[in-house]
C-alpha cells in the first residue's frame, strides 16, 4: 500500500486517480483516455473559449493550499465566461510541474477543482502534464456557452450608458496586502474583517449568476481582475465617467481600512483579484438588469453614467478630485 | 523610432503589434481585444480541443529560431486535431515570458505562427501573456472541427484491423540526437540526410490532409508523439501485434544510422517527436483508407494485423524477437 506522502512518478498513474474522476459526466472527455476532447454543441450555441494561467509566486504563493490555487485557476477563467453572458461547461488542464507532487498535494489540488467545478457547472475535458524546470504553471483553458447573438462584448458600450459593478471592490488587494504584510491593520480589522478580505484573495467567487442578466441587458461587460480604473477605462472605451469614490461598493473592511488612512484607496481603485464584473446598461435596460441581479442573488451598484467626449474623472470621499495621472492610474490604458 | 532589439515592456504592445494580426480574418477574435473568443460551430459539427504545451529546455532548445518553436507549439497540436478525424481552425496562446521580449524575436515568434496556421489553416482566437521566473513555456489550445459522429477516438481499434503508419518513423530522434552531439554520425549521414533528420525534430509536419481519410475510414487513431512502440499499444488496447522492425517505414538517413548501428533500432521504435499519425483500418475499409491517403498525398505503410489474445512483438531486422521487456519498452504503457 502507497502511503500519502510518496511521489506519483507516473502520469497514466496521477491522471487516472486524480484528474479522470472530475471527468465524469463529460461524455467528450473520454475518461482523459484519448488524446483530445470532443464538445457536440447544441444547434444556436456559441462556445465561449478563454485561458488565463496561474503561476506559482506570479498569480499565487506557491506554500498556499493546492485546494486553493487550484479553485482560484478555475475561477479566473469561469469568472471571464461570466463577464461574456456565457455559461462554463468546461475546461482543459495543463499541469506543469517542478516535480512528482506527493498523493497529499494531489489529493488537495483534486479537490479544489471539484469544488470549483461543482460550484461553477463545468467539468474536466482534457489536458496534458508535464515537468518544468520552472515554477507550478496551471493552464486553464475555459469553455462556456452562450445562445448565439448573446455574447457580451467589452468594446461595445455607448453613451449614456449606465455602469453598475457587482460585489464589492478592493477586498482582494486588502487580502493580498495582509498575506504580505500579516501584522499590517492590527489594530484597525477585526479578526473577522480579516478573514474575509483573506478569503476573498485566496477564493475569488465568480459571478457565474450574473451571466443571464449580463447577455439579455448589458452592452458591454468584462470582469474586474486587473483594477478598476483600468478595467472601467477600457470598458468606457471612448467615453469617460464621473466616479465619485464614495459610491464604490466596499465591505466593511475596506471600509475600515480607508477610514484608517485614505491612501487606501488605491486598494480601490487599482487592486486586481476582485473577480466582479463591469457592466454598462443601456437605459431602458437598467430595470430589468437590476432585476435579472436581484434573482440572482448578486447585488449591483451603479457607479455613473458613460459620457461620450468626458474624461474620466475620480472624486475622493472629500469630493476633491484625485490626479490620476499624478497617481500613475492614467497610465492603465 | 524603436530599434529591432529594443524589449518590449507593454502587453497591449505586444498583443497587438505582433499578435493580433494573427487573428485577422476570425471574427470570433475580436481582434484580440476582448477577454474571450467566440466560436458560432456550423449545426452538425462538434469540436475537438487539445492542449500540448511546450516548455523552453524541455520540449524545445531554448536558444533555437523563435519561428521554429512557434511552428512546433501549433504543430505538435495540429498534429492532434489531424489524428482525431478534426480540421483545425483557430487556437489559444498563452506565452509565459521570463523576460520582456524584443522586437526581433517576438517578429520571428509571430512569423512560425503564421506559418504555421496557414499551412495548418487556423487562427489565433485568443490568449493571455505573462512574466514567469520560470523557462518561457507556450500553451496552445488547438480547436478543429469535426462532422458530428466522424471523432476518431484513440481506444476503438478493433481486432482484425489493419495497422497503418504515415510517413517515415525515427527522423525526429535522429535530428534530436545530432542536435545533442553534432558530430555524430559523421562518417555514416551526408550533409542532405543530416539536414533531413535536424529538420523533422526542428519542424514537424502534422498530417493535416488524413483527417478526412481517418475519419471515413479508420477504426482508431493517434499521433505518434511519444514513440512508436508506446502508441501502437495505446492503439492496439487489449489486443497485441506481430511488428517486424523491417516493415516500419524509415528515411534515407534512418536507414543509414541503423545499417550503422542496429541498436539505432530504439530510434524507430521508442523515438518520440515524428508526429505521424497510427491508425486502425477495419479490413473492409482499407481499400478507402488507402485511396484516401493516396489523393492527400500521403504516403501510409502497413505494420501489420491486430489479433485479440495476442502480444505485441517485434522482430529485428533479422527475424529474432527482440526481448521488450529487457528493452524497457514494456513500461510503456
Amino acid at each position: 500500500m502507497q502511503g500519502s506522502d510518496d511521489r506519483i512518478e507516473d502520469e497514466t498513474d496521477l491522471v487516472q486517480t486524480y484528474l479522470a474522476p472530475l471527468a465524469a459526466g463529460a461524455p467528450g472527455a473520454f475518461g482523459l483516455r484519448d488524446d483530445a476532447a470532443l464538445i457536440s454543441p447544441e444547434p444556436g450555441t456559441g462556445i465561449v473559449v478563454s485561458s488565463d494561467p496561474i503561476i506559482a509566486g506570479v498569480h499565487f504563493f506557491a506554500g498556499d493550499a493546492a485546494a486553493d490555487f487550484a479553485w482560484k485557476a478555475l475561477a479566473v477563467n469561469a469568472s471571464d465566461m461570466a463577464a461574456k453572458g456565457a455559461t462554463p461547461f468546461g475546461y482543459i488542464l495543463t499541469l506543469a510541474l517542478p516535480e512528482a507532487p506527493t498523493r497529499d498535494w494531489m489529493q488537495s489540488f483534486s479537490a479544489g477543482l471539484r469544488q470549483a467545478q461543482e460550484s461553477f457547472g463545468c467539468h474536466l475535458l482534457g489536458g496534458d502534464t508535464d515537468r518544468t524546470p520552472g515554477p507550478l504553471t496551471i493552464g486553464v483553458t475555459m469553455m462556456g456557452s452562450v445562445p448565439a447573438g448573446k455574447f457580451v462584448p467589452r468594446h461595445s458600450a455607448r453613451s449614456g450608458d449606465h455602469v453598475f459593478v457587482t460585489g464589492t471592490i478592493g477586498d482582494a488587494a486588502l487580502g493580498l496586502a495582509l498575506r504580505k504584510i500579516p501584522a499590517a491593520f492590527d489594530d484597525v480589522l477585526s479578526e473577522e474583517q480579516r478573514a474575509f478580505a483573506l478569503g476573498r484573495y485566496l477564493r475569488p467567487r465568480p459571478r457565474i449568476g450574473l451571466a443571464e442578466a449580463l447577455r439579455n441587458h448589458a452592452s458591454a461587460a468584462l470582469d474586474v481582475s486587473d483594477g478598476l480604473l483600468k478595467d472601467l477605462r477600457r470598458l468606457a472605451g471612448g467615453s469617460g465617467m464621473s466616479l465619485e469614490l464614495g459610491s464604490v461598493p466596499v465591505s466593511s473592511a475596506v471600509s475600515a481600512a480607508l477610514t484608517h488612512d485614505e491612501n487606501l484607496a488605491s486598494l480601490v481603485l487599482a487592486g486586481g483579484d476582485d473577480y466582479e464584473i463591469l457592466a454598462a446598461v443601456p437605459p431602458n435596460a437598467v430595470a430589468g438588469f437590476k432585476q435579472g441581479a436581484e434573482e440572482a442573488g448578486i447585488a449591483v451598484t451603479r457607479l455613473g453614467i458613460l459620457e461620450e467626449g468626458s474624461p474620466l474623472e475620480v472624486r475622493d470621499l472629500n469630493g476633491r478630485f484625485l490626479d490620476l495621472q499624478r497617481l500613475g492610474y492614467d497610465h492603465f490604458a
